[in-house]
């Protein structure tokens, strides 16, 4: 049973990603779909089962050398049911049993996260948060998504929800969220808000690596742009920091890229604005594990709660 | 050893409360003391020490019928090794090994650990938490004070600092907060900033009490004053929701007095700003226990602690 390879996937508003693992979660290989493709939830699924049955043929398995097939979902995840409640990001989704249908479909054994949770779990066992003992992760893109490790293990709360740094408010007022709230955390530093931050500030479109690439270089407009994201991220981390006492948070995705001059911000904001004790205690690391985190996650919760591991 | 008596102390910046307990946390006695009698902290032990053989010597008891001392403290303190980092609103203790100093000079078990810790375990236990799985508790006073149960046992953080709910921020930008942070939810709602908003508006000082039956019999400066407080502890508990996913939000303190008016605008606020999954799953209640929730609390920490129990 040891030696069965893993599959791991994480299904993103953009981008479908498929890895095949061996048993000691080194990558066999890798496939990247565009969740664009799909545009009702039966063929994205269908997609999912197709990528599945090609990863295994293509590597001249069968479906018994499978130990099973982890997936990271963009919302919030029913986990002891295995239904996703919703995709902020991609409609078409409500209450639908994706673990019982994947699992119907292929054959195989199937357990379903939230994706934020599964690359938390990564970056824990296998990345920055490893040895923590109560770790914050986030992940910095369109949406702007947590996990949380509490006495070395995932918490996922009371009804799998836990972890949505994006939507603490960070004002009082401000301007509504895509979740329904309002002055949501990811309202003001979410991708969309900085591009068009950017384009105010610069009259034109710049993707976000090039204004890290202009930071680095010391463009003054672009380093306030980072610095301001780094302040209102911080600000989140700070109510994070004292309501959790963490040893320590872990910042990955596309927005993480920035580099120094965020992190110097943040770390900034948490020392002057977090209380002494809690302060001293965190450390704030970049992600590891990049964009393999969520398909590594994926192999590990199958690895904790497969019957055959 | 089970028919063994245990004592609860509360230690406050205004009273010292100290009861006795027998083996099933029913009360024999109970003595409040005024902390402002004791200026100096070695005095404060003094007192404290003090109250203790008194009230062993008024119920006719010997020591050795104490199964341990259980002391809740007004700020951070390191649970492994005894230690009151400092003391908000008492001056000059400054890492004090209070547990060490109380053994020593009273012969006794003693456990100490931070007040609003020591409400949540007796919430949990014993009051409106009771049955929770994952639930914050929130004393509202001079001071906001907060405690949380995850997976269904006291939660400290990495360095016994977590819970910190009173010193989240609520605002981008705001007034300084005691705690060195800024914008913190304290320094909107805590006692003495709602004295001042009620001088302001009212031009005279009224006590909180008093402000509540003002708004419960529809005064409507006194209504919106507590509409105001729950909006900003609302936005606050938005944030512990939506990252916690919580099932059970226990609130007590003087200010938990307002009753409906207070109460329903906090709900109000979760059902409109939180995320859809974590506000259905929440509840909100009015802590049990009031003023003894300190004292049981510490006796509670004595019987998880001690070894001869």
């Amino acid at each position: 049973m040891k030696n069965k390879y893993i599959i791991g996937i994480d299904l993103g508003g953009t981008n479908l990603k498929i890895a095949l693992f061996d048993s000691r979660l080194s990558f066999k290989q890798k496939k990247f779909f565009s969740t664009a493709e799909f545009s009702q939830p039966q063929s994205l699924i269908e997609g999912i089962v197709r990528a599945v049955f090609e990863i295994i043929k293509e590597n001249k398995l069968k479906k018994s050398d499978i130990l099973g097939v982890g997936v990271g979902l963009p919302g919030p995840v029913d986990v002891s049911r295995g239904v996703a409640h919703f995709f902020p990001n991609i409609p078409g989704w409500i209450d639908v049993p994706v673990e019982k249908i994947l699992r119907k479909k292929t054959g195989l054994e199937v357990f379903v996260d939230n994706d934020a949770n599964l690359m938390c779990l990564a970056e824990f066992k296998l990345g920055s948060a490893k040895g923590a003992k109560n770790a914050v992760c986030l992940t910095l893109g369109t949406g702007v998504g947590g996990g949380l490790i509490i006495d070395s293990k995932l918490y996922r709360g009371s009804s799998y929800a836990a972890g949505e740094i994006g939507h603490m408010p960070i004002n009082l007022k401000g301007r509504p969220c895509n979740c329904g709230g309002t002055a949501c955390l990811e309202s003001y530093i979410g991708n969309r808000r900085i591009a068009c931050l950017v384009k105010k500030v610069f009259k034109k479109d710049i993707p976000l690596d090039e204004l890290s690439r202009m930071a680095a270089r010391n463009n003054p407009k672009a380093v306030r742009i980072w610095e301001d994201v780094g302040e209102k991220l911080g600000v989140a981390l700070v109510s994070v920091v004292n309501l959790l006492n963490p040893d320590r948070i872990v910042i990955g995705g596309g927005v993480a890229n920035a580099g120094r001059i965020l992190f110097s911000r943040i770390e900034e904001v948490i020392i002057t604005r977090a209380m002494v004790v809690q302060a001293a205690k965190v450390k704030v690391f970049k992600a590891k594990l990049g964009n393999d985190a969520g398909m590594l996650g994926g192999a590990l919760l199958v690895k904790e709660n497969s019957k055959g591991s």
